[in-house]
């Protein structure tokens, strides 16, 4: 048993025979490698030799590593080639990768690649290139099992057994009528577990869970985590059945949104780059956006601080909470709002529950607002000796910890509600209105019980 | 076709049938519905009513619903079950799912349970239960298909054919010895696209990609979502396979991990419970913890505002500033440990990067300094008309952002390396650091250059 894992000393050891030049022994090595690692391998090549080692790559290889590849790296490879090599590599990728891939490159380049892509093909990737980003009908592939309902169970599975070849995934068969109208589903496992004799319309399942091209690829994904599918039929307007999103892809998919939504959480432009393969440049560019933005939040905070100049001076004490008192009530909201956001990914929260997450977070923040206020009363009485002032700051720890919670429950809602994406109103941004706020709130106690 | 997603109104329906108490249509209504669909209508309705509906359910169903029930409510349903009914549930429920049950009862009732259960499943699920928790042995399930190498892909067929009613997953077969060492895997695609005369040991895949039992989950979803795998063996230190873990459940365990990433992030400790179905007083309960901490952190910061009276006093506009530069400094920090944390879960970023990272952020965060930092200068000079203010603010901004991305770089790194969770090393801990560095920068510059 061979652990075929990623590891160093592989990829140590394929360098050295490149560097060598002993392509014998890199050729027999890449062969021995799986074609994500290899797609890996050949990320971290000098330019100038990956269309190169491309070349060495076996012909039944070729394909999987080119899907894996960044599409820099995959534009510098198919800038190498020929027209017939390009055509080549266009026919024996997938459709879903052949789309992502054309989609990627610049403008000049698509129109080559697909004039070299073979008639047939062409017409399913413009028909894809035209659904919008981040739909059912832009991630799904058109290679799937279709099976007749007329067929016995004998017949489906020589059917299987004679064009399984070039379908990305068999396990799921899709029984469709001469219009391609989708009429049902049945899985491989149901085949082979069903009497030769028996006929497909009998055994198939008639309930469907479907989606239509338009639907986002967020709602796709949730329904087939939802019913742990292996695959899901996607059908245009008219019912007909026009491709499948695979798990494979449903996976990356959720993890890719997650991504985003981490990012946009922290105050990020999301991009898809790893880290590491990012420019600092392009991460400088994504990041600076919202630093300036919130930076001009700041400012505001700076103006309501500057206009209770006079409360400060007169008695200084109160600078030294300001942190605590803002920081505690950036932590509440973002805290509600990562609730939110997250349960609403998963599909947990909708904006129908708004009231129950108001009263939720109302019991919740009135009880943490309590603990809060009562150690900084002690604190501040017993250490700073201050009866007022620790009048002051726990009742407006109360106050601000109540208002994060509230706004950190609602305002991500209501972006949902506006089709806004409610990442948008994730921490940073809930920190910003809330230190607002809150001092906005700490000053106007202050000043009403000092009588400034 | 009939779309059989969950929806409001069919909820609303076998709501009505309960309270008409017309069981003959609610029983033939719930046997339309998806199992998962069911679990969800169970767990709405009242405690009294739960185990009542449970028993209406076809028995084909039940395993499946009780599966995907919350552990409370079954709990309930169990609590109603007679000895017999026990029996047959647990003799129901795939492996991974009666260890899920299991795990979650109280212990008098895992007594009970244990007992209950068959003596062959006993033996299994006991050693499940032993394994440590978040480890592919804990996610694992032994319902997977095992071939010889020394039968013909028709032999392997008829053996799919007869013996696969239980397999949880039957599309990935696994070859192995008499002594359960594995030795090859074989797809059911490659077998159903194999001539019926070839023998399973040619044209099985030799070099396989595995887990070990004490592998931690997270690495054992990275590796299937690397390679696209619908299931991955787990063998134990002899190499004897002893369970698979499958696609659905490496996405669930994908969401778990990435909700628990948020809840830390966001300062709460993490729980699998959906946000709706949380008591206020446990999501108060966890969240206060964080937020006590960080409130004891903002004292800090109150302390060095506190001995920096002198300063602003003097010198009032120096507070107005503070929002801001420790907002930023807070926010470039967040920023720099999300893309690290994330990186690391997708397994981009290794501990072994920390050069790169280092080299990274210090480009990132002296471009997105200069632009901060300038932009500051010409506001304070222009708009407050002070050059020192100006300096003071501007040279306090660029040190803070580099340091912020330094520190939000570095510090999930190094946790990694020390085993701790780097997900606790997120925005809020962060924040709280580089709010007080930036205050110490911020007044030991202003007092240097105002001669304080």
């Amino acid at each position: 048993m061979i652990d075929t894992r990623y590891n160093e000393s592989e990829i140590k050891q394929l360098e050295y025979y490149l560097e060598q030049r002993d392509f014998k022994s890199l050729i027999a090595a890449l062969r021995e490698e799986h074609e994500v690692d290899v797609a890996d391998f050949m990320e971290i090549l000098p330019d100038d030799k990956t269309a190169f080692v491309f070349r060495m790559l076996p012909k039944e290889m070729s394909a999987d590593v080119f899907a894996n590849l960044e599409p820099e790296t995959q534009q510098r490879v198919v800038e190498s080639f020929s027209d017939a090599e390009t055509t080549s590599m266009l026919n024996d990728l997938f459709i879903d990768d052949a789309v992502d891939f054309i989609e990627e490159m610049p403008a000049n380049m698509v129109n080559r690649l697909l004039r070299l892509t073979p008639p047939e093909k062409r017409k399913i990737i413009n028909r894809y290139l035209q659904y919008p980003e981040d739909s059912a009908g832009s991630i799904m592939t058109s290679e799937y099992t279709r099976l007749k309902k007329d067929m016995t169970v004998a017949d489906a599975i020589a059917h299987l057994r004679e064009f399984g070849e070039d379908r990305e995934t068999i396990y799921t068969c899709y029984v469709t009528d001469d219009f391609r109208i989708l009429e049902g589903v049945i899985s491989v496992r149901s085949l082979l577990l069903s009497n030769d004799a028996e006929v497909i319309s009998d055994i198939m399942q008639k309930e469907i869970i479907f989606a239509t091209t338009d639907m986002d690829q967020e709602e796709v994904v949730q329904k087939m985590h939802r019913y742990d599918l292996l695959s899901l039929p996607v059908v245009d307007r008219e019912n007909r059945l026009v491709g499948i999103v695979t798990v494979d892809d449903a996976v990356d998919i959720i993890q890719e949104e997650a991504t985003e939504d981490f990012e946009k959480m922290a105050a990020m432009s999301p991009s898809e780059r790893p880290y590491l393969k990012t420019p600092a440049w392009i991460l400088g560019r994504k990041r600076i956006v919202w630093l300036l933005f919130l930076m001009l939040s700041g400012m505001l905070n700076g103006l309501i601080l500057q206009s209770n100049e006079a409360a400060f001076i007169a008695y200084p004490l109160l600078v030294s909470f300001i942190p605590m008192l803002t920081d505690t009530g950036g932590n509440v909201g973002s805290q509600t709002s990562t609730l939110m956001i997250r349960g609403m990914t998963l599909g947990e929260i909708k904006f129908s529950d708004i009231f129950k997450v108001i009263r939720k977070e109302t019991a919740t923040s009135l009880m943490m607002g309590l603990i809060l206020a009562g150690i900084n009363f002690l604190r501040v009485f017993l250490l700073d000796g201050s009866l007022i002032a620790a009048i002051i700051l726990s009742l407006s720890m109360m106050v601000t910890v109540f208002i994060a919670a509230f706004i950190g429950g609602v305002l991500p809602l209501v972006a949902s509600k506006l089709k806004v994406d409610p990442a948008i109103m994730a921490a940073p941004l809930i920190t910003t209105i809330v230190d607002a706020i809150s001092l906005f709130i700490y000053f106007g106690i202050a000043r009403a019980l000092l009588l400034i």
